[in-house]
């Protein structure tokens, strides 16, 4: 079944600093999956309250990614922030999937996908979530963008 | 006209450290692309002769990703050396294609491929690589597996 | 000759992520030179009105460093921002000594003194600064807590 | 009382890459304590037969590091390995420190001096190793050039 919408939009401001740039000039390919991550992980921490951090630590639970796939469209440089956008896609039983897209002056500079499974935080074996944080992923799964009021 | 094989296997091998590892006790999912382009960069130092720096600083060429995708198979850890694979999946006219995958103790961890396009070092504009280049490229491409002989 | 005192103190906060942390579940002790460096970046932008991209790039000015000191006061996490102070502590003829401590929930975390020289962006030979930059630091130097009015 | 000597040096070889290369196209700053401490960690490996993960993992003890200082004599380029050389130069109760330098063809690009505590793995308070780790420690105190003999 194709996803039917997705989620709000969430924003993430991200500064790129010359740490981040390679001698072509630009940020290095090696860093775009850092940012996804960052920005997905700063989804979590205002949509479900929990950092990854809080989540493993806290709460004993894993979110590893078990797959990424990012198409690269322009070159993402120091003279602006990179503005990430990201969407819940689907949330399934026991896993997830993100969009994410980075932007500088409102030039697409990247778009990728980013699957990750509930686990274990120790046995780092297949899990669903607990209740509370099941709840709020079912939420957003209703409430996709043209999906209102179907259920 | 799907790719009728692969080159030979190229091997690099990665130590896993603290520093990669994240409280989950695995390394982080974002050291991982890091890696994979680790391993296209000694592929290209040990078939064209070039590493990136040579590349672009010496040669004013560039190759920037246009698109990685990667599965992530199984945790990886400091316990054994990452063993990644790099092979040359195609080399069209303006672009290239490499699969990578990663194994501990012959565990296959992640596989991807990974675009990259040629460009003018200056201008990141879209160009053919010169003729030395384009030729390790094209001895490759015609040296397949299951394609010997058929030029 | 003692210093006799530092510039204005200038705040740069940084959000410590997942990706930060070490299985040791705190900030792994290689990021938090790249902290400190973001920091004295940040101070560059907000007091010269450069970043190190736009002072290499578009001015051919480079600021390598030559020394850096640090010492690890208490572990850092992803609980709290980490909150950094920068400090001007002195700009000589071709070389500038900043003094950086990060705080996480008013706590010390880290205080470092960082040195770095001014060079010739492509020869990477020492210079002294350009006017408009040299009379910033300048400014900087004579209006020291404490030394007002000195010259 | 002043370090007497050193114990025998261990070295340790570092792949430079692209991904290590700032703008100005040398290694970027922040990259240089980084190596620096992997190479402390195969030290580890080398003479106590434990890296960091499993001192931390499998034995429950960490060994954060409280102070690091480093010079930085001359640039580093992905042109040549980094070869980083390793010595003990003191073994306290509760503290190690090492001394690292790092060469390119022959050059001597920086050096620093690092000191780490042991702790518990889990409160992260100051202990003393157990004793298979302290006889090392003892053993190359007491080996230290100069010293043989003196006990």
């Amino acid at each position: 079944m194709p996803d039917r919408g997705t989620t709000p939009v969430f924003h993430h401001r991200i500064r790129v600093t010359w740490a981040d740039c390679d001698p072509a000039l630009i940020a290095f390919t090696g860093r775009i999956p850092y940012w996804a991550l960052e920005a997905i992980e700063a989804w979590w921490k205002a949509h479900v309250g929990l950092d990854w951090y809080e989540l493993n630590v806290d709460r004993g639970i894993g979110t590893p990614f078990v797959r990424m796939e990012l198409d690269f469209r322009a070159p993402i440089t120091p003279r602006d922030d990179l503005v990430c956008t990201v969407c819940l896609v689907h949330a399934g039983r026991t896993s997830v999937r993100h969009a994410v897209k980075g932007y500088q002056a409102q030039i697409l500079c990247f778009e990728g996908t980013f699957v990750s499974a509930f686990v274990d935080g120790k046995s780092l074996t297949s899990r669903e979530p607990p209740p509370d944080i099941a709840r709020v992923f079912s939420y957003l799964e209703n409430g996709k963008n043209g999906a209102a009021g179907e259920n």
